[in-house]
């Protein structure tokens, strides 16, 4: 997508053998391109949420179990030895964040590609093969995502007689967490070329705020218009009928339909369940976890660091983190909720828009 | 209640004549009482939220009647040119903020005080003696609020086998927010001295934090074990089993028990619905609006500006306002929204504990 008039992916590879991508730590305040020359560097950036978005960091992943063969061949390392050293660094890599299905099945996949070969180069190529595979499939699901996303809105559009359709999204579902296009604001863009009159608000999505910092960010230079609001006025801004659907992504979704996602989807599911607003959960089937049964006890929800909640980043004179909480007193940060599929009206997949229910996402699989 | 191990009141009026308050801006980071001495100065501290919290505000704004009419004397006003001044002051104050019902209901009892005497000095004393029993009046109500709130939380500890009891509350509705001992902290202060084992869900409460900034202020210098998370994370709180109950408080109660409170408790109160957990709503009858039917339409929702939620105060080196969000994105600024009564349990007033319907409300009326 765009960013000052440019279009841009959020990861590749280039000429020189290093994995590229947009530092998200710095936007909306800088945009800076980095490299990241390593397995360790790609495990650091995700567990520093340089790259986040469960589908990045799963096509990160594979590109740093590809990095790791690398290194591996440059150790002068083969068979068992070799084995170890890529299975160390993947291992490290599916660590840094456990919720979001896409590292698991990313690194799995690498590990497949690993042992398709015998030789060390040949390993190589399966797994650089498989890396750039996984980015494009990912690619292209964003694509699909976005064009039966696009249906939803166009009848939308047609029903409310060309009238600007209100959106309303949570967190960072774009580009930014994906390759392009995004999952959530994919069938945005792609309404938004078709013409269609649209506003999106967007929760800022504390503690991170990466509604506030990268969607808004995001949508401000694809020309998109679009309005902050926090997290709270969410369920106001629905209960005024200010918005006509809703559209989040996934971190992870079970077989059931239930829906792991940033902290806060849950809430706003009850809201617009509650003031009867269609809520749309846009995601890959890459992300489908259908060994889950029961998502709340199931799911592993990321529990991140206290500062993070009594802290927070901005820009005063440059990228400053300054306190904004009682000083002594402790807090929690969990990193995801549950909504419940009985909140969600359908998914929208890059093999379809179905229903949240068990019959439906075997089908598509 | 307790700072620093010393007992306070939010306001009061000193041997000089000048209103004292604590200055709400500056918590957590500094604790710092201010003097109030005109009416201007009230209605700029109302303004600028140096004092918040719908009980307060009412009691300042009787205050700032007061000291309009000691101020008209002294200008050597009286009859209509003293009765234009004393109403131009009240006007200014009760413009400060539109929702909550206090100031309005403040003012009122403020001017039909000033009306029951003819003489400056007389009616001078009796908008004086009106601020006081106001404010003794307020602090009363909290007081009964705490003792009828008492006997839920200690029911529930004796359910629980006298196992710890977790409360979740959203936004400030404690001593600082009142005279003293609060809204809906007050049934947990009263229940700390009665040796129930309990701790609090602080909700940080975007986008002026209140809840991460003063209710865990006021809890952590009362010894109250509690914890802030993000207004995102009270569904997933809930969801997973970690609340016995919610209590927040109101700014405006309407006849048929529908809740007008800070931004973002409409969505809490869906969790603990869809969860089945006890929401309570703690209110001084002052704070009823029984003139109104349609809560969502007649009461007059606050839009703050947009700044306050692009940006964010906070310590870094002294008190410093940071941009936390996409520079070039514009924002909404939604103060309060509307819980229907349907989510709420009860009503824990001064006057009892009653079902949140026009019955029942009337009864105690």
């Amino acid at each position: 997508m765009l960013v000052n008039g440019k279009s841009y992916k959020t990861i590749w590879l280039d000429g020189s053998g290093k994995i590229k991508t947009v530092d998200q730590n710095l936007i909306p305040f800088k945009f800076r391109i980095i490299s990241l020359k390593s397995s360790d560097d790609i495990a650091n950036a995700i567990k520093k949420m340089t790259l986040r978005g469960a589908p990045i960091i799963g096509v990160a992943a594979a590109f740093g179990v590809y990095l790791s063969v690398k290194e591996g061949i440059k150790k002068a390392y083969s068979g068992r030895k070799l084995d170890n050293y890529v299975i160390k660094k993947s291992e490290k890599i599916l660590k840094t964040r456990p919720t979001a299905i896409n590292l698991k099945y990313a690194i799995n996949r690498s590990l497949v590609a690993y042992n398709s070969e015998q030789e060390p180069d040949k390993k190589l190529e399966a797994v650089l093969k498989n890396a750039i595979s996984i980015s494009k499939e990912e690619e292209l699901a964003s694509y699909k995502i976005g064009q039966y996303g696009l249906k939803i809105i166009e009848d939308l559009y047609k029903r409310k007689k060309y009238k600007q359709i209100n959106i309303l999204t949570h967190c960072n579902a774009g580009w930014l967490a994906c390759i392009d296009y995004g999952t959530a604001l994919a069938p945005i863009y792609f309404a938004k070329e078709k013409g269609i009159k649209m506003h999106v608000w967007v929760e800022e999505t504390r503690p991170r705020n990466q509604g506030a910092k990268l969607t808004a960010w995001e949508l401000f230079h694809n020309n998109i218009p679009h309005t902050i609001i926090t997290d709270n006025a969410g369920g106001f801004i629905i209960q005024k009928g200010l918005v006509d659907l809703v559209i989040v992504g996934s971190d992870r979704t079970t077989i059931k339909g239930d829906v792991c996602n940033k902290i806060g989807t849950y809430k706003t599911a009850l809201a617009a369940y509650d003031n009867k607003i269609p809520f749309y959960v846009a995601l890959p089937v890459s992300s489908l976890d259908i060994k889950i049964k029961d998502a709340l006890n199931e799911i592993p929800i990321e529990e991140r660091e206290e500062n993070e909640v009594k802290y927070i980043t901005g820009y005063y004179n440059g990228i400053k983190k300054i306190l904004i909480s009682s000083p002594k007193s402790k807090a929690k940060n969990f990193g995801f909720d549950i909504t419940p599929s009985r909140l969600v009206t359908a998914l929208i997949t890059d093999r379809g828009i179905i229903k949240p229910d068990i019959k439906q996402i075997k089908k598509i699989l």
